[in-house]
């Protein structure tokens, strides 16, 4: 009998464990919107994306010429390009170019999850792609959820429940993750209606509360990037 | 329009926030098996509960001639008087008796707690109790559940999600809290049969591999009890 490849979720950066997770495959998930966004700059022929944590970071690399994406509470920096909505990131601008996105969340998480074996940014925009080639490696899978300032959110766990859903329907992963169980749960109420069920959610308010929500049913749309991007000394690449 | 109060949930230590929760009512909830256990205590006449974190100070109560409840790992300590399972609470062993209890998890819950309003024991055991006596208060609301070993849980969860429903029915409290909502949403599918939903819990087949989940039906019973134990300068007391 072969032994079943482990499969686990975590909620929010405050409950990842990494000496548990050395070696693992770790997917990033954080749809609302950076991972969405990533996905679709890939999808559009970005080169690479350099995850920048700090303003006085992004600024410096907008002076010596980068594109620069940047958002904060969701008002776009006066110095960059463009905000953080995957609509931003289309092949016009950024087809063959390095891109720099500020994200506070995004770069405490790879810092967190750099033990792992690998790092991928996951969002149902890749869900195939992801699923697919997970299935074919040797390794145990974490499901990062981003969550919100360390927050559970509903949006992240639902995509994760989604990722869990094809994974275990593959017969190579088992779960004794209360965490995994729960997604595959919330996934289930929710997959009718994905864009309906996260009405709830308080990210949803947030974004509408600022303009910000006409990316919403775009990110809930899968499989419009067949790219994977993964992190590669600190940089986002595409692996395929 | 009279403005609702606020009810949050919490699935781990590692994601309480303290600073938030200042004044308010918060719940604690570990039903497999510190909450329920406290409320049996209670219900069979325990005066009083002092929990205790470390097993020398477990040790010293007991040579000072106090009756002491302790496990480490599902073991009854060799100096204890019984385990940590709501069967060993009868009567006759508590009745007018304040009982040392050992439990790693719950005192730092309470150390975590300690600048809420107040600090309530929570298990289906007492959830009428509870949720009465809460909706009387004019006082936001947290339930906080204690996971297991800072990770979330499946059956503190469905716990918290069946306070939520009750709360939220009031039409007193109403929430912007995505666990909240993923609590209920739980608790949706876990309702109509909550021993057959937490067979995939991770707990639960801790207790089955150590013969201590006998009691497992048991604490999912509902009002079992009417007391309401609260935290009183680091002691548990039932408020009613």
């Amino acid at each position: 009998m072969k032994i079943k490849r482990d499969l686990e979720t975590c909620f929010s950066p405050a409950l990842y464990e990494p000496e548990r997770h050395v070696g693992s495959i770790v997917v990033v998930i954080d749809i609302l919107r950076a991972t969405s966004a990533i996905c679709t700059a890939f999808e559009n022929g970005a080169e690479s994306i350099i995850p920048v944590a700090t303003v006085p970071e992004a600024r410096e690399y907008k002076e010596k010429g980068y594109l620069v994406a940047a958002e904060r509470d969701g008002y776009v920096l006066d110095f960059a390009d463009f905000g953080n909505s995957p609509f931003n990131f289309t092949p016009e601008k950024v087809a063959g170019k390095t891109i720099v996105y500020s994200t506070t969340n995004g770069t405490g998480i790879i810092k967190i999850a750099s033990d792992a074996g690998f790092i991928i940014i996951g969002s149902f925009l890749n869900i195939t792609a992801v699923t697919s080639w997970i299935s074919k490696q040797e390794k145990d899978v974490v499901l990062f959820c981003a969550g919100w300032k360390d927050r559970f959110n509903l949006e992240d766990t639902i995509c994760a429940g989604a990722f869990a859903e094809r994974l275990i329907s593959t017969s190579l992963f088992s779960t004794m993750c209360d965490s995994t169980h729960a997604a595959l749960d919330l996934w289930s109420i929710a997959k009718n209606d994905p864009f309906g069920y996260i009405e709830k959610a308080a990210q949803r308010s947030r974004l509408r509360d600022k303009n910000l929500d006409d990316c919403i049913p775009f990110c809930l749309t899968a499989d419009y990037s067949k790219k994977i991007p993964v992190i590669k000394d600190g940089i986002l690449v595409s692996m395929v």
